[in-house]
């Protein structure tokens, strides 16, 4: 038995970033942690912004919710002290908001090695940890990809070929609508539970138990036929 | 929106060798390809079988089905036949039958590299397509992995740790066992639909087109909290 968990995700997050944390506290206590696989799914908050857009976040939020920027300000410390309770470091001046399309198809490059988990803590890293802008700046992409181990050649060549992933990110955005995803994080655990948002450790404890006891799920038969079983194939001349 | 496919299968197995090119066939041939993701599984014709064995696969039939030798090479002549008319070459002498768990390792460290069509390919070509034995034989499985383009140190590495993707190759069978798969090829679309056996490629393309035009799974919400959208992200501090 095994249970797979998609969770989409946008860097720009401040709860996807504290959301994987918390389910990761849930997996590392599970008993069954070694039949779990994570895939982390793409989710642009504002697929509209230009390549190289960067927006201060403080300004960026008091604009999107009309509040001042000192109440901006505030909503930042309050998710700094979440973030904090959860072992995290969150920087709550210097940080930027942006395109992060580039971002998940550098998710998706370090998905097909297997990687991603390295890929992904390290752009949450630069983006929350850092009091440092990072969106709209290849280069700097390249010096955190290269920082979590990925290789500088292969990682400019993602960046310098818009085509590349890029349909993977849209597929994974099409994917997240047709799953009713309003918002990130967006849990999926075997297609059949869903998670949203940066709910306790608790909470992802309580669905991956779900998700591990859930019976046989039941699949539509399709066709039935020609096949190798224990006993042998069936072989349609064999008497 | 996406379409997922898990196939599992075994080497050993001429109806997922055939079954292979047929749902290719299908896919090749399907509008909506570029949103289709495989991924090939691991299922064992016979787990119990020493690493090192290898056994004819005439006189392996004729034992397993209780019959002649000749009406063996009969059942193997007309398996032949099929795949020979999808345009697979067959061989029917020569061939062995064995143990597959070190082959289905290599198809997950394949698949770790994006690369397990390759993979799952060379094998498939090195079982039936030559008059040659296969199973028990680690230095064969590293001239045909190598033959299909992956790094000789890295193959030698996974065949001489036999921890190397041993969990994954179990995970995938205890998963067929919960899909309620008795034999192989087990197509799996969407965790949703099921097609089992060598069907014909008319077949795969209507399992693709239910698959496609499903409307939303319906997830079961566990839980629904602090999430970011397009509107901003729920701080719960926000006034």
């Amino acid at each position: 038995m095994a249970v797979q968990v998609e969770v989409w995700t946008d860097i720009n997050c401040p709860f996807c970033y504290l959301g994987k944390r918390r389910f990761e506290e849930a997996l590392d206590a599970f008993p069954h942690k070694d039949a779990v696989t994570v895939v982390h799914r793409s989710f642009e908050l504002d697929p509209t912004l230009p390549k190289d857009h960067s927006d201060a976040v403080v300004p960026h939020i008091a604009e999107k919710y009309g509040i001042s920027e000192a109440q901006a300000a505030a909503n930042e410390r309050g998710l700094g002290a979440q973030a904090e309770a959860a072992g995290l470091t969150y920087v709550t001046s210097g940080r930027d908001f942006g395109n992060s399309f580039d971002m998940h198809r550098l998710l998706h490059f370090a998905l097909e090695q297997g990687r991603q988990e390295q890929m992904l803590d390290a752009l949450y890293a630069a983006n929350f940890a850092e009091e440092r802008a990072l969106f709209g700046d290849t280069e700097r992409l390249v010096e955190v990809a290269v920082s979590a181990g990925f290789d500088e050649a292969a990682v400019r060549a993602v960046l310098t070929d818009p085509d590349a992933y890029a349909d993977a990110v849209r597929a994974d955005e099409a994917e997240a609508a047709r799953l009713g995803a309003r918002g990130v994080p967006f849990f999926v655990l075997d297609r059949k539970y869903g998670v949203s948002g940066a709910q306790p450790a608790e909470v992802f404890a309580q669905a991956l138990e779900q998700a591990w006891s859930d019976h046989a799920p039941q699949l539509a038969m399709v066709a039935d036929g020609d096949a190798c079983g224990p006993d042998g194939c069936a072989v349609p001349q064999r008497d």
